[in-house]
């Protein structure tokens, strides 16, 4: 997927990605984002206990921020104190090119845990990569595929929309594509805006509140990152002053790029052959219902029988019933791409020839799990499981 | 892999397993259990809220026992209220035929979900299967084939004991090849023993704790069944008067007969080529150690490395790091196969070759993570990912 020229590019942010030599076929492996003065920034970070130095060092630094180095091929996770200077270095290297301090400077390494980085190709990559930053189509193409590890496609969405009569953007860089079992945010997220933004405790559930309902509602294997994390950099312009209204608008539009960048993430799960889009509603909790579609994500005889384009309806059905979420088969309904399957708690009549064509010949997969009076309701995205997925992740040390 | 003829069999039980015809192949479909007395029973029950009609007839009737029916391609779950009536047949009909209530006859049902049964071959499979039970060495191979489902091999145990100069057996059926992330108790089993045993408190808390160590500690995909029990019977001799030193005897006893049918499991898991065994031991609860070791078990990244026979621990550790149980990298440390992988927080030095060679030229893989002092550890089972899982449950409808 190249990336169209048309993604609206927010102003006074510049980007490149470039090879240095950690990833052997020669595509980008590393990417820089810098922005023409400092930023609000905002992090959701993995709560694996096992975490990158890198997530480690952007947690304590994340909320003035001036660029965000990156790196893949290479996780630099489990790698000791060792892993702790090489993060830093890269910090202070960047900051050294860009005339800032460390701290303004994030850094996410994605790729192989356990290996030490290669320093010396890290940093020649990085005097070289600071010296051209630019915001054009090609440098974000560049950009977007320096975050790629096992993506087949680069990930980039945007919005543009206007507030009190000025003009904003949203630009938003993701890769993923394995080990995606995300606990308050997924693999690695870039945003940009030159939308003004201040960390308010308003702001800050409201971005907690976005990563929850798109980056959150992933997976592809259910093996949550060692490296996941999702930053926001929002450019201050001080004479600026927008009303609620504004900021209103500006979370509506990040929320859409979230959902759109979050559910490119299973749709190139590793070999995945199909989205499974996963709805559930009931008179539980949202927190409940997001569990039960969770469950039934994670489910691997749900995910094998969509590849094999299987209708089997007793798989999802089950797969809900052990969640730990109380509901009863008796007020339980289960639609697949618009076909009923099982009505309160009895099997459906249905052509199971017509379903299975329109799980084949359809790249999108519908649950819909009805399990009580549908007054909340939760979505989750995941993608099927197949050959490819197997072969990749016994074939290949990633 | 056929029955050997030196399992011991338990006095006064009987058994046999016959073709009635819901398996297409002409393999045995119907298995029953019968013994010569009212039997006290113990049983552990899946924890899924959609449970099948048996799995609730037998709660409700465990305790007192004299024969178990068994049918196998066909789970009759999520079968509504339909479903419930043919529970209670095949118990009516067993009843009737051996001459006893239809409370002292448990329904085992295991197969596809949401079809209903074939109830006048049921019927008639029942008529002819009560005719002839017999203790012999070639019925216990066709009743333990009875229960298979995916299985490649049919999975029985034995042990022989003696108690104050008396000798008694314990004799156990399994079956279980996909759907296995047991939650109490997995998948469909039966002991038989002529040791004499009471529903005492202590008793019930002895079989809960053996099903806790053994059953609920293995999983192939992570998918709790709707159909999972486990029943140990136990032939009433009231003149028999046995000391507390022989029910530990029995008990530890029934813990590794289980220990043994259990972890055929996941080594005949759906496709698996290697039975991994991971063992977690440090400071922390014993039931913490198992929900770290659960969780790596669950990865399918750590178990399509197994397959591809990669010593890739940065999936191993990464695993245990989202566990939810909280522990430090600094007191980490990972064996595979008696490799040292991780030490202390950082990386060993290790010929990657030879541990590759280890995994690769052996049927049983076995992790060892230390997250702390070893004052507690935990073991769990479970089976590599492999093609063949993601053929067998793409291609059949299961």
């Amino acid at each position: 997927m190249e990336i169209p020229t048309s993604y609206d590019i927010p102003h006074g942010y510049a980007f490149n990605g470039i090879s240095c030599g950690i990833k052997q076929s020669g595509e980008p492996d590393l990417a820089l984002i810098v922005a023409d003065q400092l930023c609000t920034s905002f992090g959701a970070f993995t709560q694996n206990i096992i975490r990158a130095s890198s997530v480690d060092w952007n947690e304590k630094n994340v909320g003035s921020t001036r660029a965000i180095i990156v790196n893949s091929g290479n996780a630099n996770a489990c790698t000791g104190p060792q892993g702790e200077r090489d993060t830093l270095a890269m910090a202070v290297e960047t900051a050294t090119r860009l005339g800032c301090t460390p701290e303004q400077v994030l850094v996410m390494s994605t790729g192989i845990i356990g290996e030490v980085l290669p320093m010396d190709k890290m940093i020649s990559g990085i005097d070289s990569i600071t010296d051209h930053p630019q915001a054009t189509p090609e440098n974000l193409s560049l950009t977007s595929r320096g975050f790629m590890t096992s993506d087949r496609f680069s990930k980039v969405a945007s919005r543009r929309f206007e507030c009190d009569g000025q003009e904003f953007s949203i630009l938003g860089i993701a890769k993923g594509a394995g080990m995606i079992g995300p606990k308050m945010a997924t693999m690695l997220s870039v945003f940009m805006t030159d939308f003004p933004l201040n960390r308010s405790t308003e702001n800050l559930q409201w971005f907690k509140r976005i990563i929850d309902h798109t980056f959150n509602r992933i997976s592809v294997d259910g093996h949550t990152s060692t490296s996941d994390q999702v930053v926001l950099l929002s450019r201050k312009v001080e004479e600026v002053v927008l009303g609620d209204q504004a900021v209103a608008t500006f979370f509506e539009n990040l929320w859409s790029a979230s959902e759109e960048l979050a559910k490119m993430i299973p749709k190139d799960g590793e070999g995945a052959t199909h989205l499974i889009s996963i709805t559930v509603s009931g008179p539980q909790s949202e927190e409940e219902l997001a569990t039960v579609a969770k469950t039934i994500a994670d489910s691997p005889l749900v995910k094998t029988a969509v590849f094999g384009a299987d209708p089997n309806w007793g798989r999802i059905v089950s797969a809900a019933g052990y969640s730990g979420v109380d509901f009863s088969p008796e007020t339980t309904t289960l639609k697949l791409n618009g076909f009923l399957l099982y009505s309160l708690g009895t099997p459906a009549t249905f052509d199971a020839e017509k379903v299975s064509l329109s799980i084949s010949e359809n790249e999108q997969t519908e649950i819909q799990l009805q399990i009580g009076a549908p007054i909340h309701a939760a979505t989750f995205w995941t993608s099927d499981l197949t050959y490819e997925y197997v072969k990749i992740n016994a074939e290949y040390h990633t």
